[in-house]
């Protein structure tokens, strides 16, 4: 295989790139050596070289433990467990969270055959012991899949001494009733709250 | 900018990949760090120390002259010329050509400020003038700009003593009439043929 076409075919596995979409990045690439291709074959040896996984919370970052579990700013009494770290990205951007988080890295499914072995959940009963822990926050996805773990999790915190939340479901801020689906409006129909 | 920001602030510069896409392609690289994100950093490096433009054709390949104007195999009596070198990819993926190419870098646009001096077309008409050569085809896309661009190299050709021709319009292989554009509609219709 050539230089260009394992470039194409590397490409091509990345999210959100077909063949079609991988060979125009390629050329995207080549075309611009030195403001994009060299910068981009630095970045990847530089993560490959730096980034690891935390050992606390399984947050992927240049140090471990990560720059979350560093800050002394930050609520370690509160944990906030989430699937996955792009999860943990995310609710980072939002900046609505000054706690810890715990990575679980997936959710049980029986159809793919992942069982509590499998997820980071020894490690966050271990931590949910901990003095000093006041709360755990259940932030899996609202899929069958992210319940199914998250009440999972909720029975084995029973006895850790912690209290044990879930996110709020409701309409997304700044959703149109129109566009939801009916699990979501009836819940915020039901969660619904008297107004000033 | 720490690491993993840097990669993907360059991944997010790839066409079809924006901010957040980028994110999820970092996060993808980064846990198959063996299986991808080592190659890929090869292969960037690779790329970039070994891609060239061909100086005959415009096409990019490692080696210069690129593999298919040294392919004896090829008719180096007829050209084809074409905007971009992702169109010369595409005319060979389709494997109905085997003659030689001629990348133009662009087209034509009054409106990108774009003139026949920034084209690689006084390389095409030399090209033209060569011996052996007896036919040059404008495969430019069949848009106003393209268009244009091929009348004005029909043009400059006129005096070189080859045969010009363009691509057949018309209803595209497996394409649905309702779904057609009406200029496509109306060339179909002109350019109708005898059914044997």
């Amino acid at each position: 295989m050539g230089d260009i076409e394992r470039l194409v075919h590397l490409l091509a596995k990345l999210p959100g790139l077909g063949p079609r979409s991988a060979r125009r990045a390629a050329l995207h690439l080549i075309k611009r050596r030195e403001s994009l291709l060299e910068p981009l074959a630095a970045a990847l040896g530089d993560a490959a070289a730096s980034v690891r996984t935390c050992a606390t919370c399984g947050n992927l970052d240049t140090t471990d433990p990560c720059a979350v579990c560093r800050d002394a700013r930050r609520d370690g009494g509160v944990i906030c467990v989430v699937e996955d770290v792009a999860d943990l990205w995310a609710l980072e951007r939002a900046g609505a969270f000054r706690g810890h988080y715990h990575v679980l890295g997936g959710v049980l499914s029986a159809l793919d055959g992942v069982g509590p072995e499998d997820l980071n959940i020894p490690a966050l009963v271990a931590r949910a012991r901990e003095d000093g822990v006041r709360e755990v926050i259940l932030a899996t996805n609202a899929t069958v899949d992210g319940q199914t773990t998250a009440h999972y999790i909720a029975d084995r915190l029973a006895d850790c001494g912690v209290v044990v939340s879930g996110l709020a479901h409701g309409v997304p801020v700044g959703g149109e009733l129109d566009y939801l689906d009916d699990g979501t409006l009836s819940t915020a129909l039901k969660d619904r709250h008297p107004v000033s």
